[in-house]
């Protein structure tokens, strides 16, 4: 959570993280955009996270969901299916493991492999996109966004990105700053990771360890400008 | 949480982060200095404030009060107030919006509008410091600290402060961690927020973005001499 | 938590976080070691401590205990107490005051005084050891590793270690990882023990100040080499 706000403030959002079942819908209300991460599961959080989410779902707010470890206990899978079914969800952004775990095959949905590749569930993602009519983001080496119809890959990011544990947050929060300026979840989120990914090749020319390169990721995003996104964005469409 | 407990260490206080309602009593005993911050609210950890601050009242231990988001939610507004009225808070320490909803002007105090200046809350920081018999400390470009009588205003600080996420926080906790050994609640809370943004300038020497300043923000206060705060400061009484 | 989590990536560990009583069991089936940490202590998380305790207990799982402020409350105390009771710990590691107040001597066990030296701890850790069949570890300017027989201690280390939060629970979080590969629990704590304090000499080469050296330190950890790690251990048997 901290490392997410400090990334929304240097790419200048203003996040708010509240979770108190009681005040989420009246902060919802002034937010304009609000990401649910399941990162920090419980049920309490579960039930402000519904509530929020009706509220933004009642505004007209573009929701983003992080199902995070959705496939790595039942109880996450679930909980991200419920988010999915009572509330608007405008994007979902996951690995493909995550991803796999909300499609409906229960062949393909269990357990806690990660070692999935992206395009394992391209498939999946272009159904869950088509039947929830929402933008799916699937990242790992290479990202692929789609709403079901099109399909876009961002061929952006570096290695070293997995070192940095809140990064994946970081790129739904990041796809969420960008849905409240711009009316389209898919462009949203193939600008978000574009931005987030040439952000981490920024981040690794000076930095060779996760320690120093988290900071540096964190200045890289305050220094991007429009120029150095559209020269090094390399999306595939 | 984390960045101010390394905040406290770096200036040579020794931080306990404890929320758990059974046992913040007890920890409030070895503290010489207690801080109520309502950033990562819920009602239980009101629970535990309320408990937690009651306790420091009995026993003569300044308590400082952060009421992050009062004015943002009705619940956090309310939450400031109920621990305004059950503890003896020392020192109030808030940016201009969180100060105004404090005030019992109804008309100013709702909203969650952050673009208040510090001297639009100048007359509401008097007031509440006359009533309550406690220092108030309003922070922005310029900060501003009022026992209800005197007023000095604090010329220290840098822009990139407000890119930090906790650093409004981190100013609370030193405001407690000079108030452990300054009895006198107004001098602790001037000398902290010049300390702190002294630490902001010095960081900003050698940081020109988020990630790196905030490493060096550890790296000044941990530096910090006598000699340096006292050329440094640009107190204005 | 999240410093923790980074130390973990950038040794090239698996770290999943997770608190919710409902799926930890369920979680710690697929983790290789388990951390039990009450830094954070909560009556809910002391529930979830003692579910995925004795889940792992049953698997086999190696489990280490990370008394956080034992003795400074009487319920971290006895919630230490507790998870030492109901679950098969491997290893606890802690500061000679935490270690000291889970032996049994009340004379000794009270109280939060935090001067206690590593060898304050000594007897108290031999005998803990050898009644729960346990590996304890006490840390400090030196570490002291025991099984209850032999007794082993590690000169590695940097004063300035005492500057970062969390870095005690990163120790504890080493030794798990440490445990995870290599079957015998008192080899595995005195393996990341010297590890851990190596990367600390490492990361103070470079850095004076608590803010740098917490990054240098990530560093330091991505970067060690078995021979690093042979050539700079300065292990006392």
């Amino acid at each position: 959570m901290n490392y997410t706000a400090n990334a929304l403030l240097a790419m200048g959002a203003a996040p708010i993280m509240a979770h108190d079942r009681n005040e989420v819908a009246e902060i919802v209300t002034t937010a304009a955009a609000l990401v649910l991460n399941i990162g920090t599961f419980s049920e309490a959080w579960l039930d402000s996270m519904l509530t929020a989410g009706q509220k933004a779902s009642q505004c007209g707010i573009p929701i983003i969901l992080d199902p995070v470890g959705a496939g790595a206990s039942a109880l996450r899978t679930a909980a991200a299916l419920r988010i999915l079914k009572r509330t608007d969800v405008s994007v979902i952004r996951g690995n493909a493991s995550e991803i796999l775990s909300l499609s409906e095959d229960p062949g393909r949905s269990r357990g806690v492999d990660t070692a999935h590749a992206v395009e394992d569930a391209a498939e999946a993602a272009l159904k869950i996109a088509a039947d929830l009519n929402a933008t799916l983001a699937v990242t790992g080496s290479v990202d692929l966004v789609t709403d079901g119809k099109r399909v876009v890959r961002i061929h952006n990011g570096h290695p070293m990105m997995t070192y940095v544990t809140g990064l994946g947050c970081t790129a739904s929060a990041t796809i969420a700053a960008f849905a409240a300026v711009d009316g389209v979840p898919f462009s949203a989120a193939v600008g978000a990771l574009a931005y987030v990914g040439i952000c981490g090749e920024i981040a690794a020319q000076s930095a060779s360890s996760p320690g120093s390169f988290a900071v540096q990721f964190l200045d890289a995003l305050f220094g991007m400008t429009p120029e150095t996104l559209k020269h090094r964005c390399r999306i595939e469409t």
